[in-house]
């Protein structure tokens, strides 16, 4: 079945993030009244898994090897709808 | 008061992400039959408004000034818990 999985990667606390640390500066620069900012990268994955579990598994191993860093990473795993279609 | 927005940027429809199409590349070349993958970047930010509805309104306006670029890109604001304190 096809599967779509939504996957949340987003720097630990206590990370710093530089380039949130400058989107933040640039609109206070604008005039607004910003006080912080954390940034995410999210990826809307679709792949062929046999069930939910073993959809989340997948998308868990995606994250792991290539999308997040582990060591400076949390990432966030949803299923949109269950399945995709089949 | 403080508000909390998540501002969603994704490319439109039709415009080239060629990062997701390495990342997929790559994914299916570590063995994950992945058919798609969108990206998009996630923005938390907070920031004084008078009421909720000036607050869509400053997000709206830091959205097309800054954190997205109309030509190529969707944007998608949401408040999180109406306010994130006062």
């Amino acid at each position: 079945m096809l599967f779509r999985a939504e996957v949340t990667v987003r720097l630990k606390s206590g990370i710093l993030d530089p380039e949130a640390t400058t989107i933040r500066k640039a609109l206070q620069h604008l005039g607004y009244d910003c006080h912080s900012i954390k940034q995410a990268a999210v990826y809307e994955l679709e792949f062929r898994a046999d069930s939910s579990d073993n959809a989340i598994d997948l998308a868990t191993k995606m994250s792991q090897q290539l999308l997040a860093n582990p060591i400076i990473h949390d990432y966030e795993i949803k299923l949109i709808n269950g399945k995709a279609g089949s």
